[in-house]
């Protein structure tokens, strides 16, 4: 087995590039998970892994044999080294280096013929993103879709942010325009929460093919979506500010869709 | 008019050690507040603002007349001593040094005979508080109130996370303990947010006086909590993880009490 001592070699500082750069990650089709449990998610959920590196006095090599029978190179690393590539305060001592998948639209599988379904509209922060696909992973949902995203879902913040649930989730990215030609050509209603020319959100049923889109705090929606939608729903609100977090909002509104559907 | 050019200046690094320090600001009772919006509601909801620094390139004076007629102390900051003592990317000039509120549980006010409460407990980042703050402003509940908080409420993560929203909201703090007896004494159902002996939160009626009460996201609520609940209630989970973020599942649960009270 290869050891890595010294955090000046070359392949961990492409290691760090590939966790700070989004171009290197596209280049290489290749990214960082940190954690057994989120390593044993990407797995079962159909992510091929490419390396794992791990600190002997954290993580014991027997351990490995509970995640994968999958053929993988396996690398130890020194605590510096280690040091240098994971992110977390709670450390495990072990790091994986993953294929990412496509996440194209035309390759969504929507196995349930009445689906319910999240997009979010340019997400502005990987924290928004993780907390919706972990609200998408509790509620169960068809997909999850992220329209005009501005970064890739591999960004390091994101995978830990979602606690793994990057890894349980459908997901799938497009430019707006592609993705509501999706939704009209499946026949998916689209709710988008929207302040404008909108209803309260209690008056719709969602028992029917759904879709709830949520936009940015800071501009919501874009008039693609406000103009295609089949309503534009909204979340009374009877305080000072009328500004809830998009990750909430986005979870009230689904788990009322879930609560019409008796959470089945 | 006082000026103050440079970052070294005695005062502003006392400005700085506030900003930093949860120690210095219970010593002094004194807090910052940054932003125009933030500044007017903090004033709006009873907060004395001390001193208003500004740096003349972004904040023009004559803006201040809007802002209060209270007399308050002014001092023209320059742009380095600005941008020691602002948190912002999109920076608007003006920060406002204001006196801290108490927020004993025996000044909250509730005028609300049927109150809707929100608890949380020890909640671990600011950020989780500010979007907790956003919700309750949104539902415009009666009180949040935080037991056993890890910082105090003045802290600049929470102020900013919260937009204003700490201004906005009844909020007490005190212990685990102290807020079971006031919620007792007053009569509110406690309802916890819960795994353990817990029933679907949609069967539980949230009309009569109901406190919300959410735990940390690694551990829970303590068993305090649990054993003085009305009821222990959960959210149905359907993934893989089980693992909401906790401002969105407070907020799920707040928006059906709501539903059941028709947004009264």
């Amino acid at each position: 087995m290869k050891i890595i001592i010294s955090p000046q070699n070359t392949y961990i500082k492409y290691l760090v590039q590939l966790k700070d750069k989004s171009r290197e990650r596209k280049k290489s089709g290749l990214f960082l998970i940190e954690g057994h449990r989120e390593i044993s998610l990407a797995i079962k959920g159909g992510y091929k892994i490419k390396t794992i590196l791990f600190f002997p006095d954290l993580f014991s090599i027997d351990q490995l044999n509970d995640l994968t029978s999958q053929p993988i190179d396996l690398i130890e690393i020194s605590k510096e080294v280690y040091q240098k590539l994971a992110y977390r305060d709670t450390t495990e001592g072990i790091l994986a280096l993953a294929h990412t998948k496509s996440n194209h639209l035309i390759d969504l599988k929507l196995a349930n013929k009445n689906p319910l379904i999240l997009v979010a509209e340019a997400p502005e922060k990987p924290g928004n993103i993780g907390a919706l696909l972990r609200t998408a992973d509790a509620a169960n949902l068809d997909a999850v879709i992220i329209a005009n995203p501005k970064t890739d879902l591999y960004n390091p913040n994101i995978v830990r942010s979602s606690v793994g649930c990057l890894f349980t989730n459908e997901i799938a990215t497009g430019t707006t325009i592609e993705i509501i030609e999706f939704l009209k050509a499946n026949h998916i209603n689209i709710y988008c929460a929207a302040l404008r020319a909108s209803v309260n959100y209690l008056t719709q049923d969602f028992n029917k093919p759904t879709a709830i889109v949520v936009g940015t705090e800071a501009t919501g929606l874009s008039n693609e979506w406000l103009e295609n939608s089949t309503q534009n729903i909204i979340i009374p609100m009877q305080g000072e500010i009328d500004s809830m977090n998009v990750s909430v909002a986005a979870g009230v509104l689904i788990f009322e869709a879930k609560r019409q559907r008796d959470f089945k």
